[in-house]
């Protein structure tokens, strides 16, 4: 048993829309917005290395890059947030790190398993690498909800989701790459022209911080 | 609380895809398959009725036309075939279940919840109605499959799916719709002029009872 | 001859837009339109029964699911609207008409010809079940046209749309069915976040009954 | 009163497909037809001048470039082929023309209403530029039946729309443009790499006259 | 060597979208715009002829519906405007004529090489035919970008398109056709309805000479 | 200036497609492209490590992750394979170095400049990274061209694709990693069933020398 299956299924995630159905102007795939937190963690582990962190880079690209790539097994669950309970949200999370464990013992070989258990398993953790991911994954949904808002979607959806993906990145406002974001990067991406810019500059502005 | 909510999750059904990224030559939707199931439904209850069967329209139409609607909480998982154990299968069904109870609490008046948690319940049980809603799903499903064949699709698992909806229509074999779909239309959709006509030919021959 | 050519022809119903190249953030499909007005009539059905009327279900389902079949046949013709006259728009419904004939006769086997000569023929008449239908298919080009308004689209044919949708579903204010959809159903649809939530407010408004 | 409505009117063309549902692998809209047409008939008309014909070349551009606008009205009437007798699709083309009318006394200023009234007009007269139409117009069928077949579509249907095609094509055998179609340009089509090479070879033989 | 790959060559324009990734509301392909400008420089054409100008018909017809068959070889390069400078943009014009002209030596026969060495060429001359087509070619682009305005889109930069559109266009204001224009067509556009009407409004009334 | 507008441009690389129209069962984005190469290329950095090579992992994520950012500003050139001689391939890559020059400097804050002109530079150098990204990426062009071919494809270009993205992998043969994709992943994939499995079983052992 080689690689193959693993290989091959990179071309599932090209297919696999995040929240089908739900973006109107731009729909976002899953191997897309790999890329995308990968490269938003490499900027963000720039500043970070700049302002003196120690940046592990092998994590930090290997937790971007493969983040999502369990989404081959159970898929993008279709917005439950409405009718999950925590409880059913719990479940649904145990059943997929299963079937990842699953996948890894039947398609991948014995020698690089530990590898791809590392890989496939949740990168958020505790460490910086897994500090920058969390960042890097809000800051891309932030990129593709302000993609509606700025074409002009209307919908009040995206601006909640611009919401709560700052609010989370505020989170670790402490990091200076999160200063650096906020005080170099948002300012930029607000001054573009576009129709509803006073809702969402009021918005951004009741939730940050004063002294920002 | 109005139906609103309901009916405008009708639209989320026109957009979500079964299997997304399986078929090549034509994608279908939920509600495009509800609506052909319905109508696969409507005809199998007419010969059933024409050969002495009592048929209860209203239940054979609300079975076939709701049977997917829950789709809408959980999405069509990714084909969990390979990697999921029997146990996990059982698991989402279970949190499907648990996610349109909640729906129906939220989203129904309380002087319609009965008709739609019967609607949103399993209608694949043992009445003439649920057999019948059995065997059109497969019969579309058959249909689905044999869309890619004819039009050359040469990926096996399409054949795998013809036959496995053949198998499970045969499960049915006493009823005179299955005959009549065995006898008058089956033959009629292998005459299509197609690739690997003979192929599907055989595999079909492989199945059928001796005496068809 | 059996029913093969009938349910292959479901699946053009999958491939035929409405009104091609109108709708600009949701196309919608002749059989997603069906699926939708079937479980309309159905929703509608429920409040007439629990009102006291004689509901005929199969009658009902019958009509609303295979009401634009016949599309199949001449298709979706380019919105004549405004360089045909009535004439001309009478003499493309008896093309139609003789079409769906010459189907019948030709791919339907005999013994289920009557049936679906009936389910081919206009549904809208002055039953129950046919003023349902008519009431099913306005309320399905409402939402279509409002999906459209509440993604922000400026274009004021879908205002039009919304308008004359209503106007038609008041021709029938009397049945419960559709006092229910003002008082139940319309008020949370424009109770939704939308950006020209004003417009659609005074339009409905103008059209809605003082005591409504 | 200006020709606002004519521009405007050519979008519409861009976003109706012709036979819809019916290409798998490329969909042609009738804005793109109405180029290959006019482009095709370029290089007919070339052939034809070279050989010594007195080429209208205002007229030849004029006819192919606006052979298709009025679809506009009607639409492309979904393949009434089968289930459309003579009668019926002549009573169609009289919708059509009479809509093709009001639209020009409606949308066209005075001025030019004969110039567009000619253009309107069906195109493909027993002139040299109204033959060309017709031989273009086949031509352009021809590759985009050869694109499906060369792609690997098995589908009969487009072989025998290739055959049609070439049939209607050798009515005007007698125009060196023909000659020169079938001596130079049909051979190098017939000699790219394909699946069903030897098939497309044989109905090509059967339908060429003995000496080419 | 016939014209086969000329031919061929066609359908790539209808897969070849101009500015891929720009317009939201509705993509142009490259076959679709040279349909669209030989229709708008005949009209122009009319208007010229009608006022007493000689139009070389022939020449007018090859010069708008060939301008554009060259992006076939160089693809629409993804608007180079921010970081090519002109010497860049100089070099890439370079390429590209030697690109066409190795196409018409290897593809094209011999007696037909000058009319599609003339045919290929930059047709934006000082001719009245070439004046005609740098106008319909903007006026198209002009109707794109208003496409988009009309439909909703927020983004400034389709208002600069239709006002750069509308300076090209004001450079020819001698010109009658470009009278006409101005003072017939403009005028019925900017009378549809859509959202940001007043800003459109004004960006045309301060490009617009005094007098008009 | 921050980084917006580099973050920015990763939304333009996930609506350009590679080589636009050439794909006909599944298209690919540069965005979904990069993602696969740098998962490819880290499967096999894993090989040549664990085979004792020293791999250093940041240089080698950074090269695959970055390899066609660039792409951005002249796009995917439509196939200049045939009209372009080497002269003109070298002129256009010069062009877009230079384009990539004036974006640095213009779109990067200066304190990042050296890491950006690093990682958009060309990657393929003949560093064990270097090395690891030409076969990375020529594998992933290999399961493209399989995937068109897997699914019946019959057009010659797919195989020809597949042996020359062969050919490429194969000047690497010494490394362990590329032996791993030889004897392990390539046999799994041939393994696959699909319609012309012999001729490309023969193509591939024609190319793979005799001791494998």
């Amino acid at each position: 048993m080689g690689m193959h299956a693993y290989l091959q299924g990179l071309s599932n995630l090209e297919t696999l829309n995040r929240a089908p159905g739900f973006f109107k102007y731009q729909e976002h795939t899953v191997a897309a917005h790999s890329f995308k937190v990968a490269e938003i963690a490499q900027m963000l582990g720039d500043i970070e290395e700049i302002h003196g962190a120690q940046v592990d880079w092998q994590r930090l690209y290997e937790k971007a890059l493969n983040h999502d790539y369990t989404e081959r097994f159970i898929g993008d669950i279709k917005t439950p947030v409405k009718y999950a309970t925590p409880e059913l949200r719990h479940q649904l999370a145990e059943v997929e790190a299963r079937m990842t464990q699953n996948f890894i013992k039947n398609e991948v070989p014995e020698f690089l398993q530990d590898r791809y258990a590392r890989r496939l398993a949740e990168g958020k953790d505790e460490t910086l690498e897994g500090q920058i991911l969390s960042i890097a994954d809000k800051v891309d949904l932030l990129y593709e909800s302000f993609g509606e808002i700025e074409k002009g979607n209307p919908q009040s959806v995206f601006l909640d989701i611009f919401r709560e993906s700052l609010t989370t990145i505020l989170l670790f406002r402490e990091r200076p790459s999160v200063q650096y974001f906020l005080k170099e990067v948002l300012p930029e991406l607000l001054q573009e022209e576009f129709a509803d810019r006073d809702r969402l500059l009021r918005a951004t502005r009741e939730l940050l911080p004063a002294d920002l």
